[in-house]
């Protein structure tokens, strides 16, 4: 919200033109951080402007509302109100300047660059300096909204302090090259006093005469609104849903999120393709950033939307349902594997399948005492081939049992026949379960 | 519906217990079956008792309903009478006779009996019969009503003309001992003509007095759809909705089907399972079968509820979802593998990036042109490592690239570098994506 550190100031030349290979790890051991705050350096340790902005505007918003009337063409107008500002953010913040995930004609960045000043986070500069930091650094200390310091800190406790560091090197030397950004860099503070107050309060004035609810819930309130959608991504975005794309970092996919931040709510997909244009990659997910900007595209004020190659989108789904399904695979009981098994001679099998129900089926001898009971097919059919060989019965000479019979027998092995596989039947030794498996390279 | 076939009628001794060990094949080759319906014998190839059975009543029914005013009473007590005389079939005919899925007191097996015998789709023991030979010849010529011949077929089309050969044998010589059954057998007329029609217009008669409406309401159009409500076990639940424990044959688990059939819609576990008494495993599933049964146990009159073996179920659900996850790894596009690529000298790399965008990471040359201005952390930081190594950066000495930059990077390879992995980093050669891999067995 504050006004850039100085380091982002007219940086021609990339800031991370000549970063040390070692840079990471280097920074973080040796660059020395502000410390902890407590209840001592409380008050020595506040950023006094982003506290006065963020906790004064919902009170007076608050207050405001109690004496003022909502009409409903206020009520809509906010909302909209709302939406467009809080795209200024989105759509042009976050997807254009930060992430350059498309081009955006010269009309159509003035226009987000009013409407994102309407929104009152700070300079485009400044936004885009920190959030690129945050995509380098994610969950780490040169992260200035470190997920891993708790809910509170990512949503806006970092705002309320002053920064624990530098966050860690990023370039912004393409941002400080655009007219745009120097146009608002330059008129920041007429721009917020304009586009977050000014307008919501005339246009409700002169078209229908409600100035004073303008004031109040386009302007003071729908400020909250926005603030917070936003600051969602940094917070909810990082805690709540899925990981269908990658999990070593906190980024999380949920449709809450997304109704909450109009759309960035598939931030486990933005982590890992921030620089795609879009959050949500299905039609039927919320994502009503995307669709500004496409529909930006049809009207030409658009170009080059990017988008991560589809086949490494896939990949990544891939490994990690195949990384839930390894869970699974290892949580199973698997049968004991032929060389686990005493080997047994034809005669020796005779003798103890008169002690106990033994049955010889493809090579491997099962005890069936727990099952003959059970079975479908009726104990008949398991009885008359006890001490015998009922390869070809089971497999299908009799009736072609299912996959799952076939695992369950798998379980009951107790041997192996000496001499292997009679019947050349290898292949059939291995049961459906373990056909296909998830190895480790 | 007709009478049990000659075969089936008092045999204590399995009807399999002989059976030669290549019956299937050897049957569906050597058996002589009707041959098909067609328009010139379709007279002398009906069976009419089914064909007034199944036709008439719906007509019946239809113009009784158009003079007779339906009671809200009657209504309620049509749709209960529904749900009982299907719970004869579901839980009765189907999971208790012919898969002894659970064990049932006389005092229950009586009630079923009686309910069974409203919903008139024959006796108990010849609706086994015919349900054995489905599940154990599912989708083959010995399968009553075989899937593979159509919709219609599987669901009425079998009882409407002779059968086209005997089903194929399945043992009920349990069910023949059983007082019950044999019970039904005997009175099997009188039974259908009090549960089927009696009942139903005596109790809306004497408690309301609307003997005609509960004829019928309750009696006849009932009738109608439980009939139609069991025949979707064998139609839509071989048709509609997924496969998740078994992809080998038709039977299939929808909601729809369970919603219509009182539970009996998830058709592909009921195949796998056959002898599990739950159709549907998750609580918030259909299966009011299963809730009638678990109910009977609790208050006493049902014992030994089967389940298959968790572990087993799960192995099931494990592999539909590899195989599927293995059409997806195949249909990608993976990166070359060191052996399929040139081994590149250190000069000769030096000489050819001079021409094109080389650079090195972990022992991989890879070809960036079409990537340098798409870099989201800038082209400068691609560029000055061209013709050098940037492994140490890559992996985290600059920036920590997450999973799907590690598989971009690898599809971009175009060489080795002579000497392989200069830094002992060889597991990182292996893109995130391949770490984890289905494999054959
Ligand atoms: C010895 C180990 C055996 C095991 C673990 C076993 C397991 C099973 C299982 C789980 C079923 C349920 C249906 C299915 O999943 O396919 C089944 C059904 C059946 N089994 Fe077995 N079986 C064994 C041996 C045999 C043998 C030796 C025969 C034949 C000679 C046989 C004949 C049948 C028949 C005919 C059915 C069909 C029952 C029906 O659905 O009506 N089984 N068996
Ligand atoms: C040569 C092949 C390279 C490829 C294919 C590649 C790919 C990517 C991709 C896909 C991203 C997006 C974020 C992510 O997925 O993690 C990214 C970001 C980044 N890359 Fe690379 N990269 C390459 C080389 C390099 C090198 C050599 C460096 C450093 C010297 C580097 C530094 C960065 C930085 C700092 C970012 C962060 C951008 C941001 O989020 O603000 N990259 N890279
Ligand atoms: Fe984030
Ligand atoms: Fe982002
Ligand atoms: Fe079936
Ligand atoms: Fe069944």
């Amino acid at each position: 919200m504050g006004l850039p550190p100085a380091d982002s100031v007219d940086n021609i030349v990339p800031a991370d033109l000549n970063i040390p290979d070692n840079y990471v790890q280097h920074t973080l051991k040796t660059q020395k951080s502000r410390g902890p705050v407590t209840l001592n350096n409380l008050f020595s340790e506040l950023n006094y402007l982003n506290c006065v902005i963020l906790l004064v505007t919902p009170l007076l918003g608050l207050i405001g509302a109690f004496y003022t009337p909502l009409q409903l063409k206020t009520a809509l107008f906010a909302i909209f109100y709302y939406y467009l500002t809080g795209l200024g953010i989105t759509a042009g913040y976050h997807r254009l300047w930060a992430h350059r995930s498309y081009n955006a004609s010269l009309p159509l960045q003035y226009f987000l660059c009013f409407l994102g000043a309407g929104a009152v986070e700070g300079s485009i500069k400044w936004w885009s300096r920190g959030h690129r930091a945050h995509h380098r650094y994610t969950d780490t200390d040169l992260d200035p909204y470190n997920a891993h310091k708790g809910f509170f800190y990512s949503h806006m406790g970092w705002m309320l302090i002053k920064p624990r560091r530098r966050p860690g090197v990023a370039d912004v030397s393409d941002l400080s090259k655009n007219p745009v950004i120097k146009f608002q860099h330059r008129w920041y503070l007429p721009l917020i006093l304009i586009m977050g107050f000014g307008v919501p309060t005339v246009i409700p004035w002169l078209l229908w005469g409600d100035a004073k609810g303008g004031y109040v819930y386009a302007g003071v309130l729908r400020l909250c609104f926005v603030h917070h959608s936003t600051f969602c991504v940094n917070s909810l975005a990082h805690w709540l849903g899925e990981s269908p794309f990658d999990d070593k970092h906190t980024p999380r996919d949920h449709v809450i999120t997304a109704l909450a931040t109009i759309g960035e709510g598939y931030h486990n997909f933005h982590h890992q393709f921030p620089m795609d244009y879009r959050n949500a990659i299905k039609w039927y997910q919320y994502d009503p950033t995307k669709w500004f900007i496409w529909s930006m595209q049809k009207l030409g004020l658009a170009s080059h939307l990017k988008t991560f190659p589809d086949n490494e989108v896939r990949k990544g789904q891939l490994t990690m349902e195949l990384k839930k399904l390894r869970q699974t695979q290892e949580k199973l009981a698997w049968p004991s594997d032929s060389n686990d098994l005493p080997v047994v001679s034809w005669e020796s099998y005779q003798e103890q399948a008169k002690k106990r129900p033994l049955v010889l089926i493809s090579g491997f001898i099962h005890d069936v005492a727990t099952f003959i009971n059970e079975h479908p097919g009726g104990a008949h059919l398991i009885v008359k081939f006890i001490g015998k060989d009922a390869t070809t019965a089971f497999f299908g000479g009799v009736y072609d049992h299912s996959n799952a019979a076939h695992n369950l027998l798998a379980m009951k092995r107790v041997g192996v026949l000496h001499g292997g596989m009679p019947h050349g039947l290898d292949e059939k030794g291995i049961p459906p379960s373990q056909r296909l498996k998830i190895a480790r390279y």
